[in-house]
């Protein structure tokens, strides 16, 4: 029997994450998401996927009546609904079945604060991209990490595609060769359209650099771009070139990045990022070329990936088919031919925070298999090179 | 601002139905759905999605010990994990906090008498499809079900994607004009090569009739093709001419059904299902033409949909998108562009037959957005009008 | 160096049929295609497109004025312009350089009283589809075909595109195991919107059946899907079941059909075409599963060809490229990635017509790559076959 | 009746260019493109596309046996193939029927030498891309061109597919708003796997910069997609920051260069050209955003236009469909629904040049519709401005 069949016919336990397995649930909070919050919503369902986190905790808005409503409409205990993160980190840390894990989804700006006194309480977290606003920050916040030995986890989503990692797979077995070339693109589109007038309204703390850091689009997805490209390839960026601009004739933030890359390998490839695309809806695509082959995936179709091995016809591999490699059938939970989509993949970052919390709990050692601070702290990194080159009429920027 | 940047930016709830508004959460138990049940699996994440029922109790196994171990391995206490569907009933009956609703993924032959103790002690019922095996059974959960008046839902999944539904809304509002003509095909190749040898080991229960009704092909994806057709056009087949094989060398169950179907208000059209499409996954399509227009939708891309007014150019509407119908858009979750799948489209099922559950108990009215038991019944009409017609020399019969 | 980069490098030839060769050039004239028609200039352009044949003659109109006007306007010398294919037969049979071949693109019910007074003076006869408009004059044609030894090309030009002849070399070499299963479509939808009004204005001779024949939709388009599967499969048809209607409210012709078929070697198959799935614009598509792969073209995207060997990825094959078969290739002229359309696969017909003549003329064989007489007959069989089951209620009926 | 209507049913012509109406055939040689050229096969279908040339001559050899012997091959009289330039501009000229036009499909080198003396005859010029190898050849061509009043074009292909004049359409018509961003991609692997020991049998007079010019894949593909973006865009780049590398292990010339662009109008864009993209075969894509809306086409899909509208559905608008501009419709030959490919949009090059030559010997104005020797010259400074900025570490360069 093939392991198609296999796992067709139930013989083959994909990812199958209800089953504990005999671990118990990890007790979770929240600091951010309130009513209207689409990654408040988003991380929520994403601890719930598998069914390894309890979520009992957490601070909705900084109005205790509001907090509190919110938190109840989820069924949360009244009396764990904080307005407060220094109040809920004390709280929590005095209860008996106080939470042993954070999840943050505020504004970049606020996550080193936020996380600082439930760090030092050894509480777990886990983070919405970008790591944070500043520099100082993300090695500030890197620093407290290593010091209080908690699990620390980015919420790079779209690294967590069965697919794109069955092309981290296919680079890492060789398959494609060495890697000489690469374009990474993400043409989304909505900004376009936005005025003057209803700026705030839309992208509210969005246009505060203290909370957003320099740059609008870099940070909201230029951060998950570079993260892929470093994620697929296992290569790392030597410098950076970009043009970085305000396209849309209103806007008054960044909303377009061109990018050219020189890789510590000698490899070539640009970045491309945009919410000046008009029309454009998500539009992340990602394509390797190595001596050999090469591969491409597109998250708006994510449960095919295009693999070419030089002169041999395209072969389009399937999510959860018979050829994909372990870290991509591990990664999905459906056969072949059911499409899956980013939950899933959200869904995978929190079960691999969980299933780091329990292997740190166990061997007292770290190893991940979801972005890391480390990969939070290079984002940022990434973040200041490219306004500076960008800056300086695109001179070369060493990362 | 637009629909679509209110959605964009969380002034507009999608379906976000984690928010409880003050509902209490439904206690389930299911019947069937073992360790490597992939159907299980569904169901239970299903009704974890949007966080509206409480799973409690359930028979995994005829084994106590293998339904005990594996009800705790998903969090259950190993009192209310059972080996036998009647004692649940009993024994979840007497307890103040027992079961509210029931689950039901075991063959289809035994879903009758599995939903009868629990409907005899109002226990709300949700199964897998089709709903029986015979004709017969058909009828007297029927009849039991609204004598009793409890809440049944049938988990045709496919007919809650979001822009499957989109379809169906386009019709309704006369956007296509009169439908004249339609095409459904579900080309799938999961038992090709299958052998004597493995037969029976892969496909188990399919083989006998009993469990499985008269056809393999008709019950497993027939009776999805079907209600999806009825649903998306809200027309009914008058009559229907088929062709039903078994094509793979050594199989012995059907794996091949070729329909014709006339329909009331004199539309023509085919469905195809197999599982003899060598290579095909899921590949369900429907495609349905009005005098004024068209639209079609494929499972495998299920986030567009493609529709098509006389003489106009194409549109590609995606999920969520400003111009979804109010029934579309509540069937969302995310923001167009990131792709929504099978969970998402099978976990609406789950959420309407909570919403059903929360109507009737305020209302007593059954007002359902779900498959019905009414839709049950006709799905197994049809896979004994098809299996007839085809024993007959794809004689005309009339449904 | 491989094939491919011969090709890229110029060091193969792909077809490149501009090379005569030391052939000359064949006479052709033409019957039919007039000022606006389509049909016509297709013929004329599929003539020219690789350099084999002189155009000197024809007859574009019964007003001799008008067919010289036109004559002249294609380069023609007015004096081998006519009104009267007769007249045209005898004149041309008369001069040292007339015509040694003629092009027929009139209503079917004309051609064989056309072609006869030209087969008669041993001209070779190149026809459009659908062969006649009744059995009778088909069978004549045949034998009058067959007396008088002129070689003999029907224009399916479908079958003449490379990745289409792929799918047949992938067949014909077993490399999908035993044809079990096939799906035609060809859902049009031309018709859609003809009111009474306008409907002998847009149709004109489709409406007279002595011209058309018995069904407008099985004339057009049927044949041509019938003539695909038996050229891609090899295989012949035992008997068919159809369901044949004028589906749109006002029109006065067959505009959909739906056939279901058992072949010869016991697959099973269906082949739907239409004019009334509004908005479809093309839509051909042949998928053809055997016991150990599958094939999938679809005509508008015709440089591909989807091929699935059981339990392998997908491939996608393209034209022109390293791996597809002698047939394939010869029927190429571009290298891969840069897309060849229809007027390609048309002129592979006239190309292999003229490669009949001089293998004729040369061996006083008749060795055919195109389709043939024989496969003409057989399409009017089909549309016989296929009209009669549908007026006996989709009754089987043997071809 | 609809224009669609019309057009499928003969009463509106498309380009149906081989009537003449009264135009006499232009008399054509070409230096260039012997028995193993594509680009020669490709310049002779494209004049023979239309029936508005007659091509009587050619040097296709400096060995006066191979191109006598390819020259009959092709149907000409030996008398006319020579195998040098010079002498063909000499004798040709001095005959009552020499040839009007020259198509030379030499290395770029070349272009200018040979150029020369057919111009210094009156002879009009169609020349394959890019126009000369250095600068000073291109500013030498323009001024004798201008000096003796001929015809000039420059065959960009890609320019005259039917449906990327339609994007033109859109963008003039201001559907799109003001154009604020573009991309252009083009990303071929054809030099992947070439070795030192078969470069020079691969790439032969590529690696002969005086033949080539100072950057392979600047001048083979970059300055196609430099065209393509001025023409589609009607913008003009002011700098250039551009990275050109050779990336291949092997290969001794550029095969990748990423561009960035800022246009007079403030825009910004990139181009991408490649031929180490692994497995890519064309590939060339253009994608234009303005601040209403945006358009997208791919040569791979050349039939089709995606264009997007600010907040409303993705439209897809088909070659020759209702909706398609005036320039479109003029370049279409075929119904909707039927591809048309490669050879028709160079065949338009061919025939809009036809029409230039009867306009300017009507009018004595020049009057392009196809790229022009200005083109050319903006192509050599694009190349130059390019590989300038490379070398100087990616700095900015007027152009």
């Amino acid at each position: 029997m093939s392991k198609k069949e296999k796992i067709a016919f139930g013989k083959l336990n994909l990812m199958r994450n209800d089953l504990l397995d005999g671990k118990p649930k990890i007790r979770i909070g929240f600091v951010g998401g309130g009513p209207n919050s689409f990654i408040g919503y988003s991380h929520r369902l994403a601890s719930r996927f598998d069914n390894r986190f309890s979520f009992v905790a957490g601070v909705f808005s900084r109005d205790i009546k509001k907090s509190i409503k919110f938190g109840i409409s989820l069924g949360l205990d009244p009396s764990r609904c904080y307005n407060n993160y220094n109040v809920m980190a004390k709280k929590e840390f005095k209860r008996k079945d106080g939470i042993q894990a954070l999840g943050i989804m505020t504004p970049s700006g606020d996550h080193y604060k936020i996380a600082k006194p439930f760090i030092e309480k050894k509480i777990h977290i886990i983070s919405d991209k970008p790591l944070t606003a500043t520099l100082e920050d993300a090695i500030k916040l890197e620093k407290l990490i290593k010091k209080h030995k908690v699990v620390f986890a980015l919420t790079h989503n779209y690294s967590a595609y069965p697919m794109l990692r069955e092309a981290k797979s296919i680079i890492e077995n060789g398959m494609i060769g060495k890697v000489m070339l690469f374009n990474v693109e993400y043409p989304q589109g909505y900004t376009v359209g936005i005025s003057k007038k209803n700026e705030s309204t839309i992208l509210k703390w969005r246009l505060d650099k203290k909370l957003c850091g320099p740059s609008m689009i870099l940070a909201e997805i230029g951060t998950h771009a570079y993260h892929l490209l470093r994620y697929v390839t296992n290569l790392e960026v030597k410098e950076i070139s970009a043009e970085v601009n305000s396209l849309s004739p209103e806007l008054s933030v960044d909303d377009n990045a061109f990018m050219v890359l020189r890789m510590k390998n000698n490899a070539r490839g640009s970045i491309w990022v945009s919410s000046a695309a008009t029309g454009g809806e998500n539009g992340l695509k990602i394509r390797v070329y190595g001596n050999k082959g090469s591969v491409e995936w597109f998250q708006d179709d994510p449960n095919n990936l295009k693999f070419v091995e030089l002169n041999k016809p395209t072969k389009i591999i399937t999510r959860a088919s018979n050829f994909v490699s372990d870290l991509s059938m591990k990664s999905s939970r459906l056969v072949a031919g059911h499409p899956e989509g980013f939950f899933e993949a959200f869904a995978n970052i929190y079960t691999e925070f969980a299933n780091s919390i329990y292997d740190y709990n166990k061997n007292k050692k770290f190893k991940y298999t979801h972005p890391s601070i480390e990969d939070g702290v290079k984002g940022i990194k990434f973040i200041f090179a490219a306004k500076k080159s960008s800056k300086q009429n695109s001179k070369w920027i060493k990362i």
